[in-house]
């Protein structure tokens, strides 16, 4: 059992915890409304597992035990600690995963990555800003592309263009007429992630306005 | 007496704080400015009876008891426990009530539903958009109406064109000139519904701005 | 000694307190950036008095004592209870209450504010809106104008541009590039003519944008 | 060792906490998104030395002993009593204090710094505007120039082209691509020119986009 940490509730309940305070405060931030949205920790690395925020509650309201144990297809684990009913993009959550070795995976409904995909349904340019670096970019000369992908209701189909799709420079993907996929080493860095591109996608939607 | 709750001052109290919560959390988001808007929730269905929040208060400092059980055509209930002056509005709550079975009313004045209203006063249509699952409709090749009524003073008047323009599969309406109408099996669900709606109309605003 | 409440200190410093939270919660808004604006409450009218919050301090953190007693003149009255040094614009609230019997004054320093006096610096003019209610006017097929005036730092010169331009149905007035006065019977009615005017100001920013 | 108070940890800490509590303000106004920025306030005139914010580290969340006390040249001063790694614009930091004898600096990512320094590359030109006051200028007949600098990963390039560029009537320069420099006498003072530069900037892209 070493290297899981999904067996005992506990430990299960107390990355809950972490994972609803990390929802509440996107939620705050008005990128998860609706009950949109929802985020992930791995838990285990073999076999597989995660924690995904359960699906159908207000991501500013979840408790520690909103969260739902899933495998490498984003199945709900049966007989972990915590209830609820996981997201079908839990399966999304755990390709990710698997693409990337991110430990911890964001995806929020904003604004300003709806209205940019549909912009730039190619994929977002950004160059010559600094806050490239909080994806570990450069500031100057070069450029970064966000990938854009098609929405689809299929995870299978979702996963696949991701993984088309996907810029190993850049941790996060735009899904058309959805939202933002971002991820990290850990919820950490996950945050960071996510604060970095949302903050590129709105100075482009500014630019944009003003064009 | 089985079926109204109104009869019983604690039960009313204990709705109208959770009619007040509700208040203020959608009036720090700013959508409630200068005491606008109202929210209701049903507390009988036989004889119809609503709590609507009182008129003219600050929504962000409602307390408990700043609520009015109002009848089926929204006037004050005499006699119940909770105290307040009922919006004229609570008429148009209970039409909802009894055109939809809803079971919640929220009513927000928001910038972006009347400046969505003015630009597009025959209805303001959204497609493949992932957020149109939060009010129940597809995130693909549908194309959904959010109904745009003219504004009046006649509640009745008022109600007439609601009925006449409702859209039995958008839980909305815009009132040109004046804000939203969302609704929902309950509060939360009426929550969740006034949140993907003010989402859809702030991307289209900010789509708008674009062109 | 009758009708004047600013000979005793815990009066002052209990109104001195309304002011401060009412203070704080424009500030939260964004709309008192770098200690701009300022507040008023009137403690008497035979002879003028009010009490207008202290100048230079951030007004996210103004204390009850940050206040200051002023005459008709916005003259900081000696001897009362509260310190401060009361900014040169107190002479422009008190003219304000001398001019409509305001019992509280709301002066702002709000981006739309100044943003729409620079668009229309010769009054900015909204009709059939449910908003107009919130300052007493109609909400159908009447033209309200809210006027704008020239910017000065002479408290006289101002305060005649004030009095002329004053439109006595309508209970603020913006000062090109500066900012938005505004009033009310008292801190409740100034609050909710506030919030009513930044809204329409915002909504009118919105539809300039898409134009 | 009269004259530095970098000595001791108890009077570090307390500035650090200050210098965190500063840093929570503006990260919740959104301008320190993605652990950006950086905060610093001078704790020794000669030899020159300053706390600055730890790096990599969310700009909510800071403790009081996540900052760094740095000397002129920006770099660690070893033995001090607070931890972590000073960010490489710490050096920036010091010059500015050496350059405008500031006595704290405050560096934050704002979306409209940006927006607007790719909109003028040469400097960004204000006049007839109130909140100029709040910077020590005219508010009126007066064109007040913010200036506008090249980024660039060397602080010493950048340095120089801030000592250029420097406008001795403004607290203030924009990092293209970047974001936003601005100083005082103190943090209550560098907080106060922050908001009102940041405020113009904001007024300055409002008008943009309605042209």
């Amino acid at each position: 059992m070493t290297g899981t940490v999904t067996t005992g509730a506990p430990r299960t309940v107390s990355r809950g915890g972490a994972l609803a305070a990390e929802a509440a405060r996107f939620a705050a931030l008005g990128w998860m409304r609706g009950t949109s949205g929802n985020l992930s920790v791995v838990t285990g690395r073999d076999p597989l597992r995660l924690l995904v925020t359960a699906s159908g509650l207000d991501k500013g309201e979840l408790g520690a035990r909103d969260v739902v144990p899933v495998d490498a297809e984003g199945r709900a684990v049966p007989g972990a600690g915590a209830a609820g009913k996981p997201s079908a993009e839990a399966a999304l959550h755990a390709r990710v995963v698997r693409l990337t070795g991110a430990g911890a995976v964001v995806h929020v409904h904003t604004v300003a990555s709806v209205a940019m995909g549909r912009r730039r349904p190619g994929g977002i340019v950004f160059r010559d800003l600094e806050m490239l670096k909080g994806i570990g970019r450069s500031a100057h000369d070069e450029e970064v592309v966000l990938p854009v992908i098609g929405n689809s209701q299929d995870m299978r189909v979702l996963g696949d263009r991701l993984e088309e799709a996907l810029n190993p420079l850049v941790p996060g993907v735009v899904v058309a007429g959805h939202g933002l996929y971002t991820w990290g080493a850990d919820l950490g860095e996950a945050r960071r992630h996510t604060e970095v591109v949302e903050w590129l996608l709105e100075l482009e939607l500014a630019e944009e306005r003003g064009r």
